[in-house]
C-alpha cells in the first residue's frame, strides 16, 4: 500500500492506443490499496503543433496568450487519460494545473512553483479515484493560467510528490535509467542503481538530459525518492534518494557527464574596479542568462586592466548579446569575444570532496591525450573542464575508462 | 462610445488567416471610445477532431472529463485572438469561461449560467483591453470546467452583453439576418429589421435555427438588444429588441417557421386515473426530454380509457425510447406509437393574439391543399399545426404566400 506519482512524457502519450496503454499498464502494477497520482505531458506534437499556430498568427509568440494556448495541450492528455481509466473500470478524474492547487509566480513561459495546496488531490484519491494532473502549468494568485518553462512536467510531478508526502515519485523516459556516462558515447556506461540528489543534480546540470536539474532540486528539498525507469519496461531504473549516500561511501566517483551546450564569453581589458564584474553579471541575470564558470586575470603588463572570461548556455546567446552590446557600448571595454566551440567535461560524485588525487587523475588524462583545458571548475561533488567541443567525446571516453572498471 | 459584445462562430475563425481578418473588421469599425467584448467559438472543426480523439478512448464520451477535453477548443482560439490583436497593435487579454466569472450549474456537457461576476472583464476593459471570452464554457463553484451544451457560445455572448449592460450583442453568423420563413423553402422570404425577443423565441424554437432559444430567453431576460449580422457583409443584419413591438403593432404577422425535428409518440389505451400523465412526462422531463405539442382524447366507446398523443425532438427518441419500453411494461397500457414522419409549421407573430380571423385563415390554407392537421397549438404570439413531413414546404410556401406580400 503506497503512495505513488507516475509522470509520462508526451511520447508515451502521443497516440490514444499509446495511452490506453499505458493505463493497462498502471491497473496492471498497481497493488490493492496504492493510491496514485499520474503527471502527464502533451500528447507528442501538439506542443510543437500549436506553437506553429501561433506562429501563424504573431510574431511575437509568448507572454500571457502563449501560455492559455499551451496549456491547452496537457488539459487535451488528462481528460483523454481520465476517460481510458473509466473505460478500464477504474475511477479517474484529471485536474489542470491550477485546479490541482500548483501556483506559480506571474513570469509567464517560465512560471516558478510558489506554492502546492493538495486538498483537491487529496479528496479526490480519497474518494478513489487515479487523480490526473496536468503537467508543465499551473496557475497565478489572479486564476491566470502558467507554464513552467525547462523541468516542466517533471518539476510538476516531484512537486506534487513532495506536496502530498508520495513513497516514490516515478518518473517514466525513453531511457531506462541513469549511467555513469552518455551510454551513446561510452558503449561501456553502466545503470546506476541509485544515486543522490547532490550527484545527481551534477549530472543533469552537467549535460546529462534525463531529468531536469529544477526537478531534482525539489525532490532534494522535499526528500522525495524518485525513480527513474524506462516507459517501454516494467525493470527498475535508478533510484535518486538521499540515504543511498550514507550506506555507499565507498563510492568515490558516480558518473562522467558532458555538455554541448556550451558558449565562452571573453570580455578583454576592462577598468580594474569594483562593481564592474557585479554589473555584467547582474545585467546577465535580469535577462534569465545563467552564468557558469567564471575566472578572471589581471595583466601585469598593462596595470589597472583585467579580462573576464565566463560560460554561458549556448541557447541563450542571443539574449546575452543583448547584454553584451550594451556594456560595450557604455562601458570602456576593449573587446568581447565569443567562442561556440567549446564543451564541457564532469566528473561526478559525492566521495570525491577530501580525494586530491581524482582531480590530479583528471587533468592527467587530458595531458595525455593533448586536450587543453580552458576553464576549471569544482563544487563539493564534481569537478568541470571547459575544453574544445571536438575533443569532448575522446576525453568522455577516456575518463570513464580511468575512473570505471569496463566489463 | 459603445459598449459592445461580439461572437463569431467556429466558422469565422476556422484557421489563423480567418482569425487574422476578424480581428482586422473588429478593429476597422472600433469607433473612438468603443469598448468591445469578444466571444469565439473553437476553430473549425476542432470540436468534432476531439469527439473523434475521445471516440477512440471510450465508450462514453461525456461527463466531467469530456468537458476538460472540449474546453480547449474555445482556449485555443482565445488565445490565438488575443496574440492577433497584439500583433495588429491592439491591447488584448483572453479568458476562459471560469477567468471571465461565468459561473454553471455542475450538469457536465448542459451547464446553465447560474451567475456572472464581470469584474475582470471589467477591470481589463478599463484598463484599455479588447477583451476575449472562450464561449460555450463555464465552472462550476468548485472550479471544474464546464460546457453549456446548446446554445452555447450564443448563450455565453447574451450572458456578457448583459452582465456587464453592453449596448448591443452582435451576433456574427453565416446568414445575413432574421428571414420571414427559410429563403431556401420561401425563396419571396424577406430580411426583417427588427424582431422582438418573444417573436425570435417562438421562430427559434419552432425550427428557425439561426440563433438558439437559451441565447433568446436570456436576451429577454436582460433586455440585451441582439444584432444579429452577417460574417461576410457589413451590412446591417436583424435587430432582436423588446421596445420594437411597441412601435409597430401594425405587424401582425412576423414570420412562418417549420420544424422536422419532431416525432410524434401515441400511449394507446391508458387507465384513465389521474397521475398517469404526470408519470409519463416526469420520465421524460428526468431524461431531459422535452415534451412540445399534448393532446389527450378520451375514447367514447370505452369507458375510463384514454389515449394520450404528444411530440417530441426527433433527436431525443433514443432517450425516449427507453422510458416508452418502461411505461409499456410497468403500467398497463395497450401501445405506444412513434411516428417519425411528421413536422410542424407555425406562424409567428406578437400581434395574432387578438385576431382570430389568422388561425382560421391558416386552417383555410391547410385545407385547400388537403393538408391534413393532426395537433394544434398555440401561444401567445404563435399558432403551430403538426402535419406530414411531406406536405411541409407546401404548407409553407402557401402560408407564407397569403400573409406576406410577396414582391
Amino acid at each position: 500500500m503506497a503512495l505513488i506519482v507516475k509522470k509520462f512524457g508526451g511520447s508515451s502519450v502521443a497516440t490514444p492506443d499509446k495511452i490506453s496503454s499505458i493505463v493497462q499498464r498502471v491497473i496492471r502494477e498497481k497493488k490493492e490499496g496504492d493510491q496514485i497520482v499520474i503527471v502527464v505531458s502533451a500528447m507528442g506534437d501538439t506542443t510543437d503543433e500549436l506553437v506553429t499556430l501561433a506562429n501563424k498568427i504573431t510574431s511575437k509568440p509568448y507572454g500571457r496568450e502563449m501560455d492559455m494556448l499551451l496549456a491547452t495541450g496537457e488539459q487535451i492528455s488528462i481528460a483523454l487519460m481520465a476517460m481510458a481509466f473509466e473505460e478500464a473500470g477504474e475511477k479517474a478524474i484529471s485536474f489542470t494545473g491550477g485546479q490541482a492547487g500548483i501556483m506559480t509566480s506571474a513570469a509567464f513561459n517560465k512560471g516558478r512553483i510558489l506554492d502546492l495546496q493538495p486538498a483537491r488531490i487529496f479528496k479526490a484519491l480519497q474518494e478513489g479515484n487515479i487523480v490526473i494532473v496536468a503537467g508543465f502549468q499551473g496557475q497565478t494568485s489572479r486564476g491566470d493560467i502558467t507554464t513552467l518553462g525547462r523541468g516542466g512536467s517533471d518539476t510538476t510531478a516531484v512537486a506534487i510528490a513532495g506536496a502530498i508526502h508520495a513513497d516514490v515519485c516515478e518518473i517514466f523516459t525513453d531511457v531506462d535509467g541513469i549511467y555513469t556516462s552518455d551510454p551513446r558515447v561510452v558503449p561501456a556506461a553502466q545503470k546506476m542503481e541509485s544515486i543522490t540528489y547532490g550527484e545527481m543534480l551534477e549530472m543533469a546540470k552537467l549535460g546529462a538530459g534525463v531529468m531536469q536539474p529544477r526537478a531534482v532540486e525539489m525532490g532534494s528539498r522535499f526528500n522525495v525518492p524518485i525513480h527513474v525507469r524506462s516507459t517501454f519496461s516494467e525493470e527498475p531504473g535508478t533510484m535518486i534518494q538521499e540515504d543511498y549516500a550514507m550506506k555507499v561511501k565507498q563510492y568515490l566517483i558516480r558518473g562522467v557527464a558532458q555538455d554541448k551546450n556550451v558558449a565562452k564569453i571573453t570580455v578583454l581589458g576592462i577598468p580594474n574596479r569594483p562593481g564592474f564584474a557585479y554589473q555584467v553579471f547582474a545585467e546577465l541575470a535580469e535577462k534569465n542568462v545563467d552564468v557558469d564558470m567564471i575566472v578572471q586575470s589581471v595583466r601585469i603588463a598593462k596595470e589597472g586592466v583585467t579580462d573576464i572570461t565566463f560560460t554561458i548556455a549556448r541557447t541563450e546567446l542571443p539574449a546575452a548579446r543583448e547584454v553584451l552590446a550594451h556594456i560595450q557600448k557604455e562601458l570602456s571595454v576593449e573587446d568581447i569575444l565569443v567562442d561556440e566551440s567549446m564543451a564541457k567535461v564532469s566528473l561526478v560524485g559525492a566521495g570525491m570532496a577530501g580525494h586530491p588525487g581524482i582531480a590530479a587523475g583528471m587533468f592527467g588524462i587530458f595531458s595525455d591525450h593533448h586536450i587543453n583545458i580552458e576553464i576549471i571548475s569544482t563544487s563539493e561533488i564534481s569537478i568541470s573542464c571547459l575544453i574544445a567541443e571536438e575533443s569532448m567525446e575522446k576525453a568522455v571516453q577516456a575518463i570513464h575508462a580511468h575512473f570505471f572498471k569496463e566489463n
